[in-house]
Order: structure tokens, then sequence, then C-alpha cells
């Protein structure tokens, strides 16, 4: 069932663009309304409530605004994967996401000090397409000992299967907030169920 | 005057590197403690009381958090300029900004719908050090006719001038939540009056 709030904005100012992809960049990932995203924030909490996490993980830059609301709703540290290696640290995790719109691989990096054994995570996310920003996420995570406990997205597009390459990974707990089934022929369609 | 919570932080937390560098990665731009970043937008909110703003501003990645914060804390939208011109979008203000990392300019963009003439903004970043990004934000406010109403800094390093920087450049408004006078010595002063 998608949180209401997000599929009635999804449908009045989401825009669907040539290559599968949908641009909500009115409220979600360029302009941010902050009403939107506390109900977005609470229904993660809300969805997860049967889990025990004790930080919020994610990746720069969209990531950043819905896993800092969940982080400060839940009273937990927020850590976001960076898509550059700093030069203020030299001890990281590292792992390769492969970017449609650059056609080829970025690494991505987190500080060793802030993922560790002891860690349970919950990743959040604005989009999951075909999955292959979380599949970086679980290896940081894999690499660092922590155990992904459930993984969290705004908006999910069914049809880039993404869903299906994260459980094969191992991670069952997956929501999101709103499913697209299809954006085809121009057409918003969001699952119903 | 240090807003306590974040001048105790950066004390026991922060760590000079060469260059002039603060690192504060354990609390600020990597992993983030949402109790100090909610102190830190509600101590944004009471300096900023008596200008009127209708707009949060920042750049991605690490201004995000605080400037979200604030526009959390004062029910305003908030639009950060982003680093790579997206695909998605192609009506867009632009400026470029000299990156002392990279040693070269880079562009910040963002869209025209998010920014117009009748836009009161309120710019928030986490750093003010020579004050190049926040002169980008002031020429992509310009260009669209939007007025910068103030400029808040988590952390400004006084020693690096991007205060009289922006001065220069017509804004006045501007509050830094701690100050640093020098990070010689690997010792962290921060300014006390």
């Amino acid at each position: 069932m998608a949180l209401k709030a997000l599929r009635d904005r999804i449908l009045s100012d989401g825009q669907c663009l040539e290559g599968g992809i949908l641009k909500v960049d009115s409220f979600l990932n360029h302009q941010i309304d902050p009403y939107l995203m506390e109900q977005i924030g609470a229904e993660f909490v809300r969805r997860f409530a049967d889990i025990k996490v004790n930080k919020i993980v994610t990746i720069e830059a969209s990531g950043i605004v819905p896993a800092f609301m969940v982080g400060y709703l839940m009273k937990l540290p927020v850590v976001f994967a960076k898509k550059k290696i700093p030069s203020t640290i030299d001890n990281f995790y590292q792992a390769r996401v492969y970017s449609f719109t650059k056609q080829t691989e970025c690494p991505i990096v987190l500080n060793k000090e802030y993922l560790n054994p002891d860690d349970h995570v919950l990743f959040i996310d604005d989009f999951l397409a075909c999955g292959y920003a979380s599949k970086g996420i679980i290896e940081l995570c894999r690499q660092s000992g922590a155990t992904v406990e459930g993984m969290g997205f705004v908006i999910e597009k069914e049809f880039q299967h993404g869903r299906q390459f994260i459980r094969k990974m191992g991670i069952q707990r997956i929501e999101s907030l709103a499913i697209i089934e299809s954006l085809d022929n121009g057409d918003i369609k969001i699952k119903e169920d």
C-alpha cells in the first residue's frame, strides 16, 4: 500500500521522462518538501518497527534527507557513503556501483570507523531501480561485518526489478513507500494493493 | 558566541589535518548525530528569527542535512544546488565554484523552477572557508532575481577569510555557530566572545 500523501504527490507533480525516468525533483531530490518528508520518515519508522537497528545508512546525495529524517525520528546516527574518496579519510570500505547515467562504475566509500560488526543497519534511499546502489551498500556492510536488517525506499520502480536483485543478495526485509508498476506512454501507474 | 554543544563536540571529536582542514566527519559530514543536528537547526532558527525568508538553499552533499533541519523546523522548502548537471533538467541556473581539493572550477546548477524573483533565501552550509561555494550560490540567486537574506554556517574557519569575501558581495547577515580562529600546531582554537 502506497503512502497516500506520497502517491498523491507523485501523481500530481511527477513527470515521466524517456528511459524509464520518473522526475520528482520538485519535492524529493532537488527541492524538498519538509511536510511530505516528515510523513515519509514516520511511515518508514512504522513499517520497520519490528526490526532492531542502531544505525541508518544511505548514499549521497539524494538519499541523505529521507535517511536523516528516519534517523532523526528514531534518534539514531546516520552515515552516508560518499561517492568520492575524501582526502581526509585513509581507512575506508569501498565498493563499486554501476551508474546508468555515466555508463560506468563509480566507487562508493565509507570510513571504517563508522561501521563495525556490532552494527544493525537500516538502509534508506530515495529510489530503488535496478538495485545497484543497494548492492554497493550491502557490500560495504558485509566488509565491515555489520548486518543489513532492512532496506527502505521512497519510490521503487518495479519494472527495473531491483527487489529481486536485492533478495538474491540475501536481504528479505524491503519496504517501498510507493511502487511504480510502469511509466509506459507517459502514464504513471502506482501499485494499489 | 559558539553553540555550546557544537563547541564541545568539535573540541572532543574534531581532528586537525594538514592544510587547514578540520575533520568533523564523526558527527557532521559523514556520520551525523541527530541530537546535535537538532540543536544546530534550532540555533539557526533563533539567530535568523529577525529576517523573513521563504526558502532554504544549500549545496550537495554536506550542506543538505543542516539545511534540511532548518527547513524542517521553519516549515520551509529546501533546495539544494547540484554539482553535476542532471540529464533530467534542461533549464537551469549555473555558476562555477573553485574547489581546492581538485584545484579546478566545478559547475553548480539549480533548476530554474525552484528559484524566482519572489524568493527570499536563507543559505545554510556546513563550512565557511574561503567563501567560494557561497559565492556560487549568491550568483545563482542573483541570476534568478531571488534575494539572499542571510547565510548560516555550522563552522567558520575565520583564518580563511570567507566572511570578508561574502561581505564584499553585499551579504551582511552572516551567522556561524562555531568560529575557528586557528588550527595551528594541531590545536583547535574556537572564538569565545
